[in-house]
């Protein structure tokens, strides 16, 4: 498999290699485009394969990432997916524990991984029924929903209102810190640094490089690495593409594969619990409100996030359409604070710390998108792995996620994820395919 | 009158002129202490009389005026207050287009003085009662107040609910920009600089100096300056205290004035109104929403400000006293937008931008403190106006209470406004007072 020459990616291996100045080189086992939750935690395990890995971004953390609320929820989760993607969740639910005793071992700052359960309540008759529909399901499907009277909730959380309909105890639903998971994993990195090769002037902290991503570089029919936006390049044996939505803008991306994100919005809130009121909830609770869900997630700091909207469509940000994608909507910060005050009233007391919009990457059947890709001919395309479109799922399937690209890098694949393949919304790989986007 | 030899006010200023650089001195016909909209209209009218002036703020423009919706709104504000103030609004309101112009002739960059009109509408039968009632009120008192059907207030703002009871017209209600007013104050100050003296080290731009001021300094029974928290003073023949809240903490006022400032909080919005949607009004809409007050003000730029929140007692922001007046209630936001959308329910629709808390100085009959103050003996304490507890009203009244402290200035008291006199919550003076705090 070559590309076209017209796309010559095959020179720029020589002239990055010939000018330390104007195109640095940076070289790496495993590169990784995108430091969310995701790629954060593909790192660090390829790092523990005795990988040497760069993360690019120019901005981490900063996407979707920023705006989860870190809910390790396979079970009540399922209320809102398709029960396809159960087994995916249960697996990496199950992987959680080691996961986190493996990151405190490595001396990671303390991520906020917390095994409290969840309590699912309704606000009506209705939610009630639904609530009771879904429990039947989570049942059958051999997962651990436990029936309380409001009292009994309310024993648990005396800050619920007497007023709602029903109470449904979760206790392997659990929950940890996105940012803090971030800042942890990106100081062990650190600390496990052993990146070779030429620095990429002023850009390169460790493991870090911090220049957007634009286009694979692809050399003898296999991707070599990475081009930035600055003009240097990062050269790797297997490059990760897992920068969510930006993914379907990489250059160099064969024409034939379709990575069909859409971003699905969501507004989340950030508040303070004054001192009087703390705990205002000790357990996460998740809530349906009229048919409409919203959940409360209580912080170890004090603070509690609520979350979250979702919308397809991005609020027109007036003047500002970069921003566009980061606009807070009004209605969304009234329809959570409504909503949060009818479970949980106290809610009027705390102080409104943060606003926050970001958009999540989702596919078609809102399964990721993860896997290597095929090529033209028999097998895959060589050193280029797919990891994006975990949706609403990223933060509790990135140990998942993590140790199916380590599978991958280590040449097995798990016949269980292979529904997962990125190809699966493309059209039959061509014989000699076109490069559509820039390559080099 | 002198005081206490205990105090040594007088031996500041032999230390201060003896040292420039433990103890710099800056010198000015007039100290305005606090940086809001008060302080700097009336640094500005005794500017234009021919005086050199500072104003003393470590952080000018971010108290009460930050959070402040601009409103110039006498008629309407009637409702929610004394009817004893309307003589001071109506005539501040009047004062108001000269004000804009003398500020615009002398160069001040645009600050937003619009004069479209107040719409006020109700949301329900009682609400439409009670702005009928307060129709009759405005009216005995003069006031231009026009009954509009809800089909007609329709044709004025297409985007009002047409589930609203009321509405009525309102043409002497106007607005300006709390932010930009301030900003433009600054620049024509900074223009007009005339200011003498040695230079307060590295804290001194022109007419401001940033730094917090923290008592009177008294010579031969005489308010002779300000004492600041770097250890500088400034030296003025006239001290005005328009610091609002903070007036009551200043050091060197003599013990038997009262000063009876408590804080009102308020949360008020900034949201971004969409290309689509503009305008999304072009009156100021203030409404009456199941007896609650919500307005909803238009700006130049395309955002909209929407408030206020009116509450007694600060939130208890977690672990941070210090911003405890500043932490945003998330019951506040929440029934700002709740009752906005019950009048626009467009708002859903917009970008959150801001939410900001700021406390108003407030006083026990909601008149502000405004006026020289009585000596024990004959007269007034030479060298010392109040201006302080302007309360919601600050914006409309700051050019009255500019000229009204230009007279006290000139030697010219007018009887209309002896009922500010800023000592009548005190005790009568003694003869011989204390000083309770540090007085240099």
């Amino acid at each position: 498999m070559v590309p076209p020459s017209g796309g010559s990616p095959a020179s720029t291996p020589d002239t990055a290699a010939g000018s330390g100045v104007n195109s640095p080189v940076l070289h790496a086992d495993v590169a990784v485009i995108g430091g969310g939750v995701i790629g954060h935690c593909i790192a660090w395990e390829a790092r523990l394969s005795g990988r040497s890995v760069v993360v690019i971004d120019d901005e981490p953390g900063s996407g979707a990432s920023w705006a989860a609320a870190g809910m390790l929820a396979p079970v009540s989760e399922l209320h809102y997916q398709e029960e396809d993607l159960l087994e995916l969740m249960l697996e990496s639910s199950h992987l959680w524990p080691a996961f986190a005793a493996s990151l405190a071992r490595a001396g990671a700052p303390d991520f906020g991984y917390l095994t409290t359960p969840t309590l699912a309540v309704g606000a009506d008759a209705a939610d009630r029924r639904a609530l009771m529909d879904l429990r039947a399901v989570q049942q059958a499907n051999g997962l651990l929903v436990e029936t309380l009277t409001v009292r009994e909730a309310r024993a648990k959380e005396p800050l619920l209102s007497p007023a709602i309909s029903c109470a449904l105890d979760i206790p392997a639903d659990h929950q940890v810190d996105p940012r803090r998971l971030i800042a942890s994993l990106r100081q062990v990195l650190a600390g496990h640094d052993q990146g070779s090769g030429t620095a990429v002037a002023g850009a390169r902290e460790g493991f870090a490089v911090h220049h957007r991503a634009t286009a694979l570089l692809w050399e003898d029919g296999r991707v070599s690495g990475v081009k930035l936006a600055s003009g240097g390049t990062v050269r790797a044996g297997e490059t990760i593409v897992a920068n969510g939505l930006q993914a379907a803008d990489l250059g160099g991306l064969p024409d034939w594969i379709q990575l069909p994100l859409r971003p699905v919005y969501g507004d989340i809130l950030r508040l303070g619990v004054p001192l009087h009121l703390r705990p205002l909830v000790t357990s996460t609770v998740r809530g349906l409100v009229h048919g409409v869900p919203v959940y409360i997630v209580p912080r170890q700091d004090g603070t509690v996030v609520i979350g979250a909207t979702q919308r397809e469509d991005a609020l027109p940000a007036a003047g500002d359409t970069v921003a566009a994608g980061r606009a807070v909507s009004a209605g969304g910060v009234y329809q959570l604070l409504r909503d949060a005050q009818v479970l949980l009233p106290a809610v009027a007391e705390l102080e409104l710390l943060e606003c926050t919009t970001r958009a999540r990457p989702a596919t078609p059947d809102n399964a990721p998108l993860l896997g290597r890709v095929p090529a033209p001919g028999p097998g895959h395309i060589p050193g280029l792995i797919i990891a994006t479109g975990f949706y609403r799922h990223g933060v509790l399937l990135s140990p998942a996620a993590a140790l199916i690209c380590r599978g991958l890098l280590d040449g097995k694949e798990d016949p269980r994820w292979q529904a997962l393949n990125p190809d699966r919304f493309s059209s039959q790989p061509q014989a000699a395919f076109q490069f559509t986007k820039e390559t080099a």
